[in-house]
C-alpha cells in the first residue's frame, strides 16, 4: 500500500485514505437492456481483492465496442445490470492483497487486454494476448472468485465488461489490466490509449512495424483509422491514403497526417486500382478500420504484390468468411489482424504515454467533443449518430 | 565465354566446344496433347541469346507441376507442342551476350522462379518473385523475342515451360532461371534443388524461419511435405507431426525425421484436436503441403493460439475460397503463402547445395526410382500412381 504523500498534487483531492477497505458508495451508468439509455445511479463498489486495483476514474471515453455491447448485438453479451465501458484514465484508490507494482494515487489507465506477466503468452515476444486476461467480451465477473464488486443499492450484483466497467466513479479491475502511467501524462487524453488509438497507432508501430518512407493505406477514417495514420506519420511514412465513404472525414484526415483522400464513391472502378495506380503498383502496408469484408478485400488488393502487409483492425460480426483466395497469398501480399495494436499493455503503454508528453505523438484532435459524466447518453447518441470521434466525458 | 578448361573432369565428355553458336540436334520429350504420352524424339535447340544460357541437362525429375500441365488441367496452359519439366541439373554448354556469372562447364541447376536481381522486387529483402522471371504457368516463350528456342525437325515451334523446359538434353534458360552450384556438389541430387526439396525446406527455413525447439506439423508428406520435414530436422524442431491419410507415408516419414504420425482416418475427432491434446495448445507451426482447403483449415487450427504460423505450400485449383473467418485472425494466428521455399534461387541455393554437400541436408530419401530419359512415360505414371516420391531420370 502506498500514502497520500504520493498523491499527483492537483488530483489528491478527488481520492481519500478513508475509504481504503471499505464499499464505496458512488455514481455509475448501468445498463439494465439491450438498447436502453444508460441509467445514472449510485451503485457500490467493493474493496480490491487479492492481485485486484479500485481506481477512480476522472475520464472515460465511448468506443463503438461499448456501443454494440449497449445495443446488445450478440446474444451472448446480454448480461444485465451491467456497467459497460474501457476507455478511461484515473487514479488508484486503493490496491489489494500482492499488488506491488501500484500505488495509491498513481495515475492509471485501464487495459481490456490485459498482461500479467506471467503465462506462456505473457513470456512469449509474440504475443500480447494473456491467457487469462485477453480480451473476452463474454466475461462479466472477476477472475478471483467469479463475483462481482459492483452492486446496486438493494444488493444486486452488478456485472463487469471487458475486465475494466469505466463508466463509474469507481470500479475494480485485476492489476494485470490496469497501466501506470507517468504524472506529467496528460491524464484526460491517456484515456485514449485504453483502446482506439492504442489499437491503431499499435497496429503501425508494433504490428506492421511501418518504417520511415513507406506507403500505406487506411481503410475507415474512425478514431481507429486516425490512429493509424497518427501513428504512421510519427514513423515517417511518405504516404498515407485515407480511404472513406464519409468525405467529412477528409478534413480531420488531413490534419492529422493524410496525403491523399480517396472517397470509393467518386471513382468508377475498385479503389485497389486507383491506389495502384497512385503508387506504382501498390501500398507497402494497408489497414482495414471498417469491419467490412468487402473493404477488407480492397485493403488487400491495394497492397503491393512481393511484400504488401495487410492488418485487419475492424470487427467483423458476420458470419462470411475471408473473401480471399488461397492462391491470391502465392503474390507474397499478408494479411493479419491485430488486437490493441500488438501492443503489451503494462510493458509498452508507459513508453506511448511519455511519447505522448513528449508531443511526438499527438492527440488533440481526436477528442472532438467533452461533456459531464451525466450526460453520457448524449454521448453514447454522438457516436452512434457519427458525429464524434471520442467524447470524453468527466467524472 | 568460359573455356573448356573449366569443365569438371568426368562430366567433361558430355558437351563440346563445337555446338557453341550453332543449333543442337538433340532429344527431348515433346508433349502433344494433354494427358497423351510424350514423345521422346529429336527436336532443334537454338543457341542462347542475349542473357541467356544453353544447358546440357543430366538429370531430371518429374514434379506434381509437370503432371498438371501434362494432363492440360488449366486450358490455359494447353500449348503444344510443348518441352514440361522443371527439375533438373546439368551442365552449362554456353551461354550468351552479357551472361558474366557463368562459363562453360559449370554445374547449374534451372529454377522456375527466377531471379534477376536488378528488379525492385530483386532488390526487396521481403520477396522472391522476381518482376520479370517469377513462376507464371502461362508463360511459354522466351523473354526476349517472345519466340521458341526449339523446334521440330521440320521447323514448327516447341513451346517452352516454366521458364526452364528440362525434358530435353539441352535447354535454353534465361541466365535469371539458372543457379551455377559448386562442382563437388552431387549433381544427380541437386536437380531436387530445382523445386520440391526447395519449396518445402525453404518454407522452414526462410518462410518460418523455424527455430531449435520448436513443434510443428506437416499435412500431406509427399516431396514437398517430407523436405518441409528435413528442413524441420536440420533446424533442431523438437517435434515434427506428419499428417497423412497414406499410412505408407510413415515410413519414409520417420526415415526423414518425424517424431509423431497421425493418420486422420484413425481419429474420432478433428485432426487440430489432436494435435492440440498433444502439444499442449497446438504446434507453433503447420505447412499445407496437400492442396486441400479442407486440409489447409485443419493446418491453421492446428496451431498455438498467440503464436502459430501456418505455411501454404500446396497449390489450390478450386474456386472456394479460404475457410477461415476473419474474426480467427485476432487470436494470433498467422497463415502465409510461400512460393519456392522464399528461397532467392541464384543468391540462395549455392549456400543450399553445399549444405547438401556436407550432409548437413541429407536428400537419399527423395529419390525414389531411377530410370533412363526414354522411359518418362513411365515415370510419369510412377507419380500418378503415388508409387514415386521423385524417379529420376537420366539423359
Amino acid at each position: 500500500m502506498g500514502s497520500l504523500g504520493n498523491y499527483s498534487t492537483h488530483n489528491a483531492h478527488l481520492i481519500s485514505d478513508q475509504t481504503i477497505g471499505k464499499v464505496i458508495t458512488c455514481k455509475a451508468a448501468v445498463a439494465y437492456g439491450p438498447g436502453q439509455p444508460l441509467v445514472v445511479e449510485e451503485i457500490q463498489v467493493d474493496p480490491p481483492q487479492k492481485m485486484e486495483v479500485r481506481i477512480r476514474i476522472l475520464f472515460t471515453s465511448i468506443c463503438h465496442t461499448d456501443l454494440s455491447a449497449w445495443q446488445g448485438e450478440s446474444e451472448a453479451q446480454r448480461m444485465y445490470p451491467r456497467i459497460l465501458g474501457h476507455e478511461a484514465s484515473g487514479l488508484v484508490e486503493s490496491v489489494g492483497e500482492g499488488v506491488t507494482d501500484m500505488e495509491i494515487g498513481d495515475h492509471v489507465v485501464p487495459i481490456f487486454n490485459g498482461e500479467c506477466r506471467e503465462c506462456d503468452y505473457c513470456k512469449s515476444e509474440k504475443t500480447n494476448l494473456c491467457e487469462k486476461f485477453r480480451v473476452n467480451p463474454f466475461k462479466s465477473t472477476m477472475v478471483n472468485d467469479g463475483k462481482c464488486r459492483f452492486s446496486t443499492k438493494d444488493g444486486k450484483p452488478i456485472y463487469h465488461f471487458l475486465n475494466t466497467s469505466t463508466f463509474s466513479e469507481y470500479t475494480v479491475l485485476d492489476s494485470a489490466c490496469v497501466v501506470k502511467i507517468d504524472q506529467n501524462a496528460p491524464l484526460d487524453k491517456m484515456s485514449l490509449l485504453s483502446c482506439g488509438v492504442s489499437t491503431g497507432l499499435g497496429a503501425v508501430w508494433n504490428t506492421a512495424n511501418v518504417q520511415a518512407g513507406a506507403t500505406l493505406a487506411v481503410f475507415g477514417l474512425g478514431a481507429v483509422g486516425l490512429a493509424v495514420v497518427e501513428g504512421a506519420r510519427t514513423r515517417g511514412a511518405l504516404r498515407i491514403i485515407g480511404v472513406d465513404i464519409n468525405v467529412d472525414k477528409r478534413i480531420k484526415g488531413e490534419a492529422i497526417g493524410i496525403t491523399d483522400f480517396i472517397n470509393p464513391k467518386d471513382l468508377d472502378k475498385p479503389v485497389h486500382e486507383k491506389i495502384r495506380e497512385m503508387t506504382g503498383g501498390g501500398v507497402d502496408y494497408s489497414f482495414e478500420c471498417a469491419g467490412n469484408l468487402d473493404v477488407l478485400r480492397e485493403a488487400f488488393l491495394s497492397t503491393h504484390d512481393g511484400w504488401g502487409f495487410t492488418v485487419i483492425l475492424g470487427i467483423h460480426p458476420t458470419p462470411r468468411l475471408l473473401p480471399l483466395h488461397p492462391m491470391e497469398l502465392f503474390d507474397g501480399r499478408r494479411i493479419v489482424g491485430s488486437v490493441f495494436g500488438d501492443f503489451k499493455g503494462k510493458s509498452q503503454l508507459p513508453h506511448f504515454a511519455d511519447q505522448c508528453t513528449k508531443g511526438v505523438v499527438k492527440l488533440d484532435e481526436f477528442i472532438t467533443h467533452e461533456l459531464p459524466f451525466s450526460n453520457i447518453n448524449e454521448a453514447f447518441q454522438l457516436l452512434v449518430d457519427g458525429k464524434s470521434l471520442r467524447c470524453l466525458l468527466h467524472l
